[in-house]
């Protein structure tokens, strides 16, 4: 089966073009229309088996995850995803697992009426690239560069139910599944990001751990921060199953997906009341500073923080 | 060093945003304005090291052809490049070849003012997929859908140069230097697609090989073709070290990376001249018929041809 096929047969019926797809699948590039007045958003993100996600996962998850991560990014810009293309590098073609991951690429897919509109599958051990394209009104996307003094650092649900997950696999545990769940299915943001623009002056996802990406951010936006150890939200499984080590995970495990936002005083009630609309907590963290560097509030001490996150290298 | 010093290190500066590029490298999306009036296009391609270019390609080969391919595919639908994401899987972090590779990219970059706005590094078996997007006037895109019966069928430069390359590296003999430049470093024709816009009726470019990618147009078309054998076009390089298997090496083999068209009788002179300008040979190669299939025309003699090119699978 040659790779057009291959793409033909597993992706291109899962998520019908829309209006804005002139031509889709098929052809040596893709038409697309973008809307009137908004700028276009580009993000790409590689997933590597047995670095990005564990070789156990299943590959609906892995279908699943690697387009959520990438909506994540559009989440974070508080822009609206639309189109994606996807390359799949994998060592032969199994079909059954092809199939389960169509499938839970197309189910996360057809939630956000994202349309895939390309893509490029080659022999190799499995990976996969995904490039989504959003697009947001001029004026409107999030960036890092926004953070203010005296703004509120805020996140939205809870931090470090992947990271236990992962350790629990890398210990050879049984992974609590509502932990695993979060681990390999995480949920992009995305209604979060679009009811915070206009609010929130800064933002990103939390990929690599929350200090090492909060460090983007001050760095982008020339400020430091404090956060608040007992702040950190946490879900009642990570609660019950934690260790001794539970303020590092929350601090430094990665793919958790969660926004990180910064949002002037003034704004917070509102930030709150648009995303418990959406059944979404959003938790003040800590606070925006003058002073450069990231610090970290804990039994009423404060001491300085490295601004590390998870290093692909 | 992590992921993202790297991208900064060897790549941002190598192609300084244009003014379309409103936010490039460094946040969570890149944000770009797409000039009004035009329709976006994006094609997507990955590149694994052993299996699209041979192992010992020069890393400088390896980033000019890793965009070269991509730039290609918007060669063929007659658009203009403007941005590009960069997707590298690399085992280590080898400074030198990623300098090599980061100088071949950007080379090419800048001759067509194409700007790189963002990437991900992760760490895995060396391979390279990258998403172009560019834009071209509505209704100016050249699919591989429009092709009539009657219109001539032409190609741009020459055809096999790669494939012999290749079968010279694979037999271990000494590649020449004009036709392994052929395979490293192909030359995407760009602006030979920009001139051939309101003449072509269809048009990809030729990756695969001749006959396979043919195929695609006489699918998409709904037409059928007869190549003619003697006319394929070669280089002063390929007749002299080509062997028996000459024309089997023009029709099947891949990476020539020229325009395929399909081009009506009476436009062909104005092809033809406009090519001309730009120091592009253009040749007439077969025709376009009601009939459905593939026909080569060799020695006076008409035989069936079978649209297979090269199957990454």
């Amino acid at each position: 089966m040659n790779e057009f096929a291959l793409i033909q047969r597993y992706f291109a019926g899962l998520t019908p073009p829309g209006a804005d797809v002139l031509l889709g699948i098929g052809d040596d590039a893709a038409l697309l229309q973008a809307p009137p007045g908004e700028v276009l958003v580009v993000s790409t993100d590689t997933l590597v088996a047995g670095r990005h996600f564990p070789r156990d996962t299943p590959a609906e998850a892995v279908g699943w995850k690697a387009l959520a991560v990438n909506l994540s990014d559009i989440a974070a810009m508080a822009a609206t995803p639309r189109w994606v293309t996807l390359a799949l590098t994998l060592p032969e073609v199994p079909e059954r697992w092809l199939h389960a991951f169509a499938q839970g690429f197309a189910t996360l897919a057809r939630q956000y009426g994202v349309c895939l509109v390309g893509g490029d599958t080659t022999q190799g051990p499995l990976s996969i690239t995904m490039t989504v394209l959003g697009s947001v009104p001029l004026g409107q996307a999030l960036r890092r560069s926004g953070a203010k003094a005296g703004d509120a650092l805020a996140v939205t649900g809870t931090l470090g139910d992947a990271a236990l997950a992962l350790q629990h696999w890398q210990q050879g545990r049984a992974v609590i599944p509502a932990l695993r769940q979060r681990l390999d299915c995480p949920s992009p943001r995305l209604q979060e990001g679009l009811a915070l623009r206009g609010l929130a002056t800064a933002g990103l996802d939390v990929s690599d751990g929350l200090a090492g990406d909060l460090g983007h951010i001050l760095h982008a936006s020339g400020v430091g921060a404090t956060l608040f150890a007992e702040a950190l939200p946490r879900s009642a499984e990570f609660d019950a199953h934690a260790g001794d080590d539970a303020l590092s995970l929350q601090l430094h495990g990665g793919d958790d997906y969660e926004l990180l936002l910064t949002i002037p005083p003034q704004h917070l009630a509102e930030a709150r009341l648009r995303l418990s609309a959406l059944g979404t907590p959003l938790t003040v963290i800590g606070t925006i500073q003058p002073e450069p560097g990231l610090r970290l509030r804990h039994n009423g001490y404060v001491q300085t923080l490295e601004a590390r996150g998870y290093q692909h290298f």
